[in-house]
């Protein structure tokens, strides 16, 4: 991997920090935040821009361009990565670690007095806006909003922003129709004495409408905004979308059943000047409901009377508890990923000897092998396929220059996952096709009992995740080890494969209690920089728990394992063996049905109980 | 416990609320918080004011009257207590649980339009006030100073503040010296370019001046504040407990070594009027350092330009990293305060058949053993002392009404600890004389389980400790148990007995990481209304582990049992074994110098290896 040459477009962004075309007066700082206008992790290639800049281009990062510097922050996950993939003229700014400056505090370092800090409002959240701001007021600084992106300035052939086809879901797979969906969400309201709604979130508008897109790679969403009243539903998006018969139909665009339950169709860019015009109506009293992530330009539109900024929206909530066809989606989606993971690892054990084996033909042979699963859509994420030292690049992607060949002789680890129209998943493998050496081994262990304290769990209700964090990492620290990243993250039902408002991590970030119906990862892991990595990684479903005691407040709640229920065994050798069994009774059987001969005999044998 | 009437005092509020001797304009609403004007959990009889309006006489708990109502807010711990002890003019608001309105809420929900809420300033700390006045403004509500406290209006016997004799501690008990200490602060601002520094708690000031009284029953402080500066050093308190020579000497009040390590003495009253002056002649740039729990009263005294509020101050966590003379001190007390505890238990087996034995009496019994060791000052909190469903009062007291006779058939908690010149205990223990049920049993292993997890528990440099809590939960939580209170406080050296800023809870306050040399308590305990009550509590100290690997920025810790040194062993009985092999070597040693057999015996025969 070589580094992004960036010499030139500094130059010309710095430019442009200066060009009265774009502003009113020079700017001293620039700052380019990783997300889109609707704060999504995964971002179309015309949103990139961050990437564009530095030549990072992992999931979570933020630059900032000075006069005289540039940097980027980026977490644990990406230091490696970052370093590799940035010329000498960025400083990686490593999160996390205690002598690395928050954005705020390097900027008051380096900058001479008075200075303006620009970002366009679009694609900084109202509350990182709020607390940049303040802390830069506080330092004799000021934050403004650049209305022309200064990088979209710059990017001669930057891409067209994407316009796919919708797919509509109809309640076999999605449970629950939209109108039963936006009801409920009004009763949501109403209980709170709200009138109006605006939704800015892609995947909270896919899933309140049950349409898809594919704008965005690996994410099945498309570029919309949603404004819902207490009897009005305004949906801005591309209006050529719209032209498809079926979903005109799905919307009940041309014949609505009820007038409150009819939607009003603008253009995705209105949004602005719509939501103007339905805040200039507001009765005095009325209030709107924006999450404190969407936007800065868009929050600031509503008046401050009428805004009542919310840290995750209904929708979130709603959609993070998973109904029942969701749940019965999601555990049908992980036994056709582990059919077909059966079929790779068959397949490696015979290919592996032959030596022609790399990070990236693995990853391409469990894209085909899960292709042939029935309603395949496409991959959840770019697979983490890494041997040897590669894997202890937490979020490794293979590419030409880095991709290493397998062996029997270095661990090998893939964490990958698809979309299938009934779900998502999300699975991590660490594997040896040799022999691993004792070091290896031990981490293994730890990194194994980490996992199962986490889906065995049992919690009382109203337990935040962050509060079973340490249940993953108490055997490596035991011995001196961690692991620098979350341990779980909600994953969407077709949708996307990190989702809120629930998650596992010792950040005590503004995480929801766990409940039953949530669906997160569970994938603690060790690194050993330059040797090798170790994840393993199942999606749990948090279920109602039988617990010995049941007293009437404090009904508990248990995590079972890769969606099938369990039971709860402490002993390590019995919980392994008990889920191998499990293992051979599900995907077993639908290995049988397939026909899938070479895989079932690999399963069989791979699942012998340990005695 | 006969509930306290409070209707008179009631209508004497109210009247008080709306009489223009106090206040210019009506109050709707006053509120009367728990501490004293240095925010103290344990407070002088001056200063219950709280109490004296309602009755109920924990530690912790905020009363609020309005024109029609009373509530008063306040934990777990104290919900059966604040029931029993409040008559039926107020509402108990339950702390912790879902259905309970913050005071804010609440307030809202009760008032009229545009109404006034009262508070002493010199009571509510200023972050409280920052939160409660903004939501009762955001409601069209204001939050009012009311110079005059209301309760101490209406209160006719109300008691003087005392002013005790003060204790000059050497360096044998502190470590270091006063001025040592000065100079390590006068660092820190250094650092961080402060150049005064407002000390408001009342164990700070304590502890850096190497001082202690008795105005407070069981935390050895005296009413005092300080203002710090770079080169003087201002301090107010009754300036006849100057007067003792020896605290002249210790102080150098008549020859400073050097000037500024001179001491300017003030009245205690004075702290406000010579803030006032202080923050006149301040420079322009010149920035103060003032607790954000300090006064509203004091805090508003320094203007916002000049004011750093910290959530805790370098006071705090330099007395929370106990020294090397402090360490050994808190051993020592301990080892005698097991001795006195050895002596208890052997009493108690050979007087409770005669079945005269109380609640009451054990906790004399155990004060008078306590008071037989050396350096014995008193008592470090008021001794829970508890059988069978009074145990379940998690933070009981016994009082003549409520007392119950220990019998071979309950459970019985002993919840207790002493102040020493040399250290602060706090330990409970939890036994039966009888049979105990299986069901106890089952519970007492539970608890046991979470109280050596946290133990034993290793982590990293770092870690803050309500990332350890769910440790102490795991197993009570299998089974559908929890308790209701956090599972560890810091622990003062001679000095109150709960301390910041480190502690062990599931809420995440702002909690410092935990350091080598901080000590905190460990106790888990399962409560069952109107049955038992179990706690298991030890005091621990953090130090550095010895992991199996050692990383170049992993340096992990361990805390040990009762500030003894332990190993690593995962294994419950193990556990106990070598706990019990430590206190036959530590407190058998010490039982067999002061010649107490009978207590030797019994600690023998206790701690006899489990096979």
């Amino acid at each position: 991997m070589s580094p992004k040459i960036t010499v030139e477009l500094l130059r010309q962004l710095r430019q442009a920090m200066k060009n009265s075309k774009y502003i009113t007066e020079p700017i001293q700082a620039y700052i380019v935040p990783s997300g889109d206008a609707h704060q999504s992790e995964y971002i179309a290639p015309c949103d990139r821009r961050r990437e564009f800049i530095c030549g990072f281009n992992g999931s979570a990062g933020t630059a900032i361009v000075t006069e005289q510097h540039a940097a980027l922050w980026t977490d644990g996950r990406y230091f490696l990565q970052a370093s590799q993939q940035m010329d000498n003229n960025w400083t990686l700014m490593k999160m996390g670690l205690k002598e690395t400056p928050s954005q705020e505090d390097w900027l008051i370092s380096v900058l001479p007095e008075n200075s303006k800090v620009g970002v366009d409002p679009w694609i900084i959240a109202a509350d990182q806006w709020k607390n940049m701001s303040k802390a830069l007021s506080n330092a004799g600084h000021s934050l403004v909003a650049v209305q022309d992106n200064l990088i979209d300035a710059i990017w001669e052939d930057r891409p067209p922003r994407p316009s796919t086809k919708l797919i509509t879901l109809g309640l076999k797979y999605a449970g629950l129709t939209w109108q039963d969906k936006v009801t409920a969400l009004r009763g949501k309201m109403a209980e709170r004495k709200i009138s109006w709604f605006v939704v800015t979130a892609l995947d909270e508008i896919a899933w309140l409408f049950n349409l898809r897109g594919s704008d965005i790679e690996y994410n099945p969403v498309f570029f919309a905004y949603a404004i819902i009243g207490i009897s009005s539903i305004k949906l801005f998006v591309d209006s050529k979308r719209l032209l498809h018969p079926a979903v005109r139909e799905h919307l009940e665009l041309d014949s609505p059943s009820k007038p409150e339950l009819t939607i009003q169709c603008f253009s995705y860019e209105s949004v602005y000047t719509e939501l103007q015009a339905v805040c200039v109506a507001l009765a005095p009293k009325e209030k709107m409901w924006i999450c404190d992530k969407a936007s800065c330009a868009l929050t600031q539109v509503i008046p401050m009377a009428h805004r009542s900024a919310i840290p995750y929206t209904p929708l979130c909530l709603a959609k993070a508890v998973k109904n029942p066809t969701e749940i019965q989606g999601m555990k049908m989606a992980h036994i056709k990923d582990a059919v077909a993971l059966c079929e790779l690892f068959a397949w490696l054990e015979k290919e592996i000897p032959k030596g022609k084996v790399t990070e990236i033909s693995v990853a391409d042979k469990a894209e085909e092998l899960r292709s042939q699963q029935k309603d395949f859509v496409g991959l959840s994420f770019p697979t983490i396929s890494s041997v040897g030292p590669n894997g202890a690049i937490i979020h490794y992607r293979p590419l030409p220059e880095t991709n290493r060949t397998l062996s029997l002789n270095e661990v090998y680890l893939i964490d990958s996952g698809a979309q299938y129209l009934d779900g998502t998943t999300d699975v991590t493998r660490t594997v040896h096709f040799g022999t691993p050496s004792d070091y290896e081994k031990e981490c293994f262990t730890y990194v194994l009992k980490g996992h199962i304290a986490v889906s065995a769990a049992v919690f009382p209700n109203g337990t935040k995740g962050h509060l079973l964090d340490s249940f993953a990492r108490a055997s490596l620290w035991d011995s001196g080890l961690d692991y620098l990243h979350g341990t779980g993250h909600g994953v969407g039902c077709f949708l996307n494969v990190h989702e809120g408002p629930c998650g596992i991590s010792y950040k005590t970030f503004a995480d929801e209690p766990l409940e039953a119906g949530m669906i997160v990862s569970d994938e603690p892991g060790y690194y050993e920089d330059g040797s090798f990595g170790i994840r393993l990684e199942n999606v749990v479903l948090v279920i109602p728990a039988k617990t010995k005691v049941t007293t009437a407040s404090d009904h508990t709640i248990i995590c079972s394992y890769l969606c099938l229920e369990n039971t709860l065994i402490s002993d390590t050798r019995d919980w392994v063996n008990d889920y191998h069994r499990k293992c051979r009774e599900t995907v077993g059987a639908e290995l049988e049905r397939q026909a899938r001969k070479v895989a079932l005999d690999w399963l069989i044998r791979e699942t012998q109980p340990i005695v």
